[in-house]
């Protein structure tokens, strides 16, 4: 495109979307151009159109002018899937302006958001008739960006992640240029074809532009008990996951895992923030919670309080304390903070089956010993679920090499070896693209290239190509 | 294919296969042409492979022979996408012998499963550890019958569905043919592309032939309470749909809708089954339970039966019985046979939102009263989930085109007024393949088709046709 061309293509933008809706001034931009871990490109422009029909006519105008562009949320990602690309060719095409429609229908249960509400929005609106989208996050991203990422959170072992929780997707894709697709209906049952919202979940911006999802909603939680439990060894941590589920079964609402480097981390980033004298060896955040309301025969308080006694009698529980929830979630939820201010990070989203947790685990402390022994390990993540952030602080001036070694090595033990995942709940984009293509299986990824093809021939959308290299 | 060409696959499948992966006879062959509602067409033969390696060699050389196949599991399918067509063309592809591996992990709650598999026989594995895959249906498919089927059944409101509840798939495609694709990673969290189990979860064996599943199981249910209870209108059954989740939250597992047709059916086909002195306007089968053992706190009996106190103390509850599960569910169970003994029956799967379920039902009363007035209605389902089988017994001599008519204006409401579904777990094959056509999205149908080509550019797979009419 020419700067002829291009003058052109702006001068039209600007007449149908106004100065709210068009971003040229690089100040204005800039907010765009970086991503939640600081990282990023730059951007030709920012598009914001304000609703689906906008969003569509925006799109074919850059499909038109050849134009290529990138789908950003809330910019809350960590793969890079969302932020444009360092050569500053891409449009970024923001959704934060999709804000038409929340719709909460109590009595189905569900919600139907235009893709630039938040998270946090949604939780707001369905809380007045008592429900919520139980999807448990750090950040708080829009749920265009939720869908597109499948993201998962510390709940997800309990309430499962956004795919388990999605009734519908609206729309618009790059071929036919502007094409709105998908529905609002929000069916639990429905087994009519082909599910758009399973396929644009966790494809990561590269099928369509995401306006629209509908979600199932859940009842908000009326008790529950948190307890933090220190124990001698993750293999304890794991065996008490399926005995807590056993003993409390649909109760359980969270498992995390915290290892004695994040719970050091947290102890010098925030002095006395630990309740144990000693740091343990791995300690376990507990959440049981219920939809039940106090006082109408369920207790889960005293529940929790006489399984962790019992299993503190039987010597199974080093320690154990049961506060307030917020008390104990601040812990966890300090770590990734913590960690950062150690030094320089390392991170890893990763996932097991519970059964290989600790194994997978023990091998992975084996390969940083061996590949990068400044490493200073502080994971922690879901073990309930099996995800685990392989955080770690290494020497400011580690080589570049050592850490893709280290990297290499142990994708490759999670993957091969241990049968798990290099990407857990972080998707799929410019950062670990080249991993895509090592680890995740050749046909699918010539299968996904060809759906890329047919709904993006021009290949003007997003950061992330499924295909195979070279296809 | 001539003689020669046919007798020439005949004799190489008779020899890799045996006498147990090889039928001709047909009086074998009988059982695999006939689904579970009687009807269904004539197999050149049935391929029984006794492993994925078998099978994708049989594949490979139907395919070569250009011989077109349906995959079958149970064949207790509804909508003949299992049986072959009535022009003795296909052969059936029967997985009922693919029974290599079912491996429970239970650390983990997930199974592995060959697709020959019953649902039974993974729940009595399964239950060995106290955990259970907690599909609930009135009959007994094969797992891959499941998947490529997408079943819900009646305690979808609490765990979810198939796709709800699928980690992985393993499958053979047509194209290439014979090619092995797909994983048992049995991961809650794997972020890392294109879904091989989504793809294929509901898409009625179109995509490609699946030998194995990974699912998430659950803790069995340790106690449970049941109800049936007798109100006065579906409005006031969907209104106490949302106070006994208020209530009861997540222990809430089956909220069944009973017409007064379907209960005076089983009334008639049953004497003295139901617990009731009148027939109630309309009746609901609610179970509320949990993996929590008795005594630990939790008493759902006592729960419920103080609930429902509080309702009829209120006048809200005409009537109610709480009774041991299996005598309610017994009822519940029982309307299928009981409405087809009544004389020629008419079934409708459908599902709207909870929000609309009254709505929809009385609209479908005065299409039925307008329509086929001779008709008796008896319908049922899953008022919690929003599904209802809009059953109805019709004179035995009732014009084919009166019924055409009536399910077509049926449909069309459903459709097109109401945003619900005409086949809500059913899914698609020739029964209801124009309906397809007619009602799903063009655009998902263009795409599907697109798939449907780059998986199976023969078209020698299953008895649906995705794509769009003339494509």
């Amino acid at each position: 495109m020419d700067a002829a061309q291009e003058g052109a293509l702006v001068e039209r933008l600007a007449e149908r979307l106004g100065p709210r809706g068009l971003l040229r001034d690089a100040a204005e931009i800039a907010p765009y151009e970086v991503s939640a871990r600081h990282d990023g490109g730059r951007a030709r422009g920012v598009l914001r159109p304000a609703n689906a029909q906008e969003l569509a006519w925006a799109l074919r105008e850059l499909i038109a002018a050849g134009a290529p562009l990138v789908t950003q949320g809330a910019a809350t990602g960590l793969v890079g899937a969302g932020t444009p690309t360092a050569q500053g060719t891409q449009w970024v095409l923001s959704t934060q302006r999709l804000r038409d429609v929340l719709e909460i229908d109590a009595v189905n249960r569900s919600a139907t958001v235009a893709a630039g509400y938040r998270l946090s929005d949604l939780n707001r609106a369905a809380a007045e008739p008592g429900l919520c989208f139980p999807i448990d996050l750090g950040a708080d991203p829009t749920l265009g960006g939720m869908v597109a990422t499948n993201t998962g959170g510390a709940r997800l072992i309990r309430f499962g992640g956004v795919r388990e929780n999605l009734l519908g997707v609206e729309a618009v894709l790059a071929h036919p240029a502007g094409q709105r697709v998908g529905s609002s209906r929000a069916l639990r049952k429905n087994n009519t074809g082909l599910d758009w919202a399973q396929l644009l979940c966790g494809t990561f911006g590269a099928f369509g532009v995401i306006t629209r999802a509908t979600v199932k909603l859940h009842p908000v939680q009326q008790q529950s008990a948190t307890a933090l439990v220190a124990v001698d060894s993750v293999e304890a941590a794991v065996e008490m996951a399926c005995e807590l589920e056993q003993a409390m079964g649909e109760f359980v609402s969270a498992f995390e895992g915290m290892s004695r480097g994040a719970l050091q981390a947290v102890a010098r980033h925030q002095g006395g923030a630990l309740p144990f004298a000693h740091v343990p060896a791995y300690a376990v955040l507990m959440e049981v919670s219920s939809a039940v309301p106090p006082g109408r025969g369920l207790d889960l308080e005293a529940m929790l309080m006489a399984w962790l006694e019992q299993h503190m009698a039987q010597g199974r529980i080093a320690d154990a304390v049961l506060d307030k929830p917020a008390q104990l979630w601040r812990i966890r939820h300090a770590i990734s903070e913590a960690v950062q201010s150690l030094g320089r990070m390392v991170a890893f989203d990763l996932a097991v089956t519970r059964s290989a947790f600790a194994a997978f685990r023990a091998r992975a402390l084996l390969l940083i010993g061996q590949l990068l022994p400044e490493a200073n390990v502080c994971d922690f993540g879901h073990l309930g679920d099996g995800g685990v952030h392989l955080n770690m602080v290494v020497p400011q001036d580690t080589p570049a090499e050592a850490i893709g070694r280290l990297r290499d090595a142990i994708y490759d033990a999670v993957v091969r070896e241990f049968g798990g995942s290099f990407s857990a709940e972080h998707g799929v984009g410019p950062y670990n693209q080249a991993y895509y293509h090592r680890f995740s299986e050749p046909a699918m990824q010539h299968l996904a290239g060809a759906l890329q093809w047919q709904l993006d021939p021009a290949r003007v959308l997003g950061n992330v190509w499924l295909g195979a290299v070279g296809t």
